[in-house]
């Protein structure tokens, strides 16, 4: 039986991507292996994505699941000046609150754009937020991110969204580190090891192990993951995987982490 | 109110990532927006995409939500030979159907490695279908894909799940085609031209109209994105905002397509 490991031990957190622009096929996302980095580097368990378009009730339909099923929720996109931004009504209308100016936000917004005398309604706009969030620190472009209860609303700028997430350290509570080991060689193809990986999988169900094949031009080869809160349970499991990809002919190499 | 175009028009279809490769931040995606852009391509609406671990129960749950609430399904990844590899458990789960070995996979199978003296528990086991399934052909590892009514199981490597993606032309019904229009401008950033564009989507409702800020380093930008089953709507839109832009000072360029 397949583990995933970190959701036993670890604090879970999921993503909602926000946005037409990847659903469409114009804008290649970046956001979600960013998270799921910073996820890993905390101690959390990423267990969900979603992506889902600017449409409210969609937005408001995923919040509300993902946050009464995950511990953090992480939302990317939709919190500019433009019709399309409608991540704060959305969360206003999840938590069942009205949006209020924060003066906060609206002093930041004015300095950035250069005094009273540049605001206009769409910048103005930005200062709203669902009643009772917290500003999350925009340090490049001044329209802030917000927290709701265990919700993050988080850029959809690659650029912005990795400051906003930076911004986080210290307001999550992760959980103890995960112990990585990989096992790699080339020239075996997985299928050649599988049956051996399964009957270790089995015996080892308190490692999680992954079995990736790597392609380079005609070059096959693999790539095993072993991960587990047990340093000496995951080496001992890399160390055998190794034993039998070189009892088929394999020269495999073991390396901490990825 | 934003308006999520192709939706209104088109049928719709659902990716559904499986992968806890994906989620730990190991592997940065390549498929969604492989997937995206083959959708816009056929006129499809992608419409939501989600990303679970190997987890037998997630992918269930999921496949069952997104098989009865989208015209077409798309999984990526678990269709090889590891204990990892659980997809089609997972689809016979969710269709309360048994695995049978399919003659065609196991004779292709078998001819990709050389001969049944070659085959082993774990490469036969890739013949396991879903009862009722049919082949995707997998022209690069033999591993098959796989359809059960209007989900496709697709291969995670982003090599193999393109060719299985090239494989589907013609199994599929889009709708008609979108017209695109973007218009681009540099140093105008959107806020000074948002209160327009709201007023313009309110007045222009059958044109979906997203706006997007570019950063190239200190030189900030905006991209507009006229969408629409009308060419010359698409294309008035697309003229007024350009009028607008110029009248606070910008040179905005349009283009068809993105």
């Amino acid at each position: 039986m397949m583990r995933f490991m970190t959701k036993d031990s670890s604090p879970t957190a999921a993503a909602l991507i926000i946005g037409n622009e990847i659903l469409s096929g114009r804008t290649a996302d970046q956001n979600i292996v960013m998270i799921a980095r910073k996820m890993a580097a905390l101690g959390l368990c990423l267990c969900e994505v979603r992506i889902v378009p600017d449409e409210r009730g969609m937005i408001v339909d995923a919040l509300n699941i993902l946050r009464r099923t995950y511990a953090y929720v992480f939302t990317t996109g939709g919190i500019g000046p433009t019709h399309d931004d409608i991540t704060m009504e959305a969360f206003a209308e999840a938590f069942g609150v009205p949006l209020i100016e924060h003066p906060q936000a609206l002093k930041e917004l004015t300095a950035y754009y250069g005094g009273s005398e540049n605001m206009n309604p769409a910048r103005r706009r930005m200062a709203l937020v669902p009643e009772g969030a917290t500003l999350v620190d925009n340090a490049v472009t001044a329209a802030p991110g917000v927290r709701m209860d265990n919700v993050f609303a988080l850029a959809g700028v690659p650029e912005v969204m990795r400051s906003m997430l930076d911004a986080l350290d210290g307001l999550l509570s992760g959980g103890p580190p995960l112990f990585i080991q990989t096992v790699r060689c080339e020239g075996i193809p997985e299928s050649l090891i599988a049956d051996e990986l399964r009957a270790l999988a089995e015996k080892m169900s308190e490692v999680e192990i992954g079995s990736y094949p790597t392609f380079q031009g005609e070059q096959i080869g693999l790539a095993l993951v072993m991960k587990g809160m047990d340093d000496s349970k995951v080496r001992e499991a890399a160390e055998k995987a190794a034993a039998f990809i070189r009892a088929k002919g394999g020269a495999p190499k073991s390396m901490e982490g990825y």
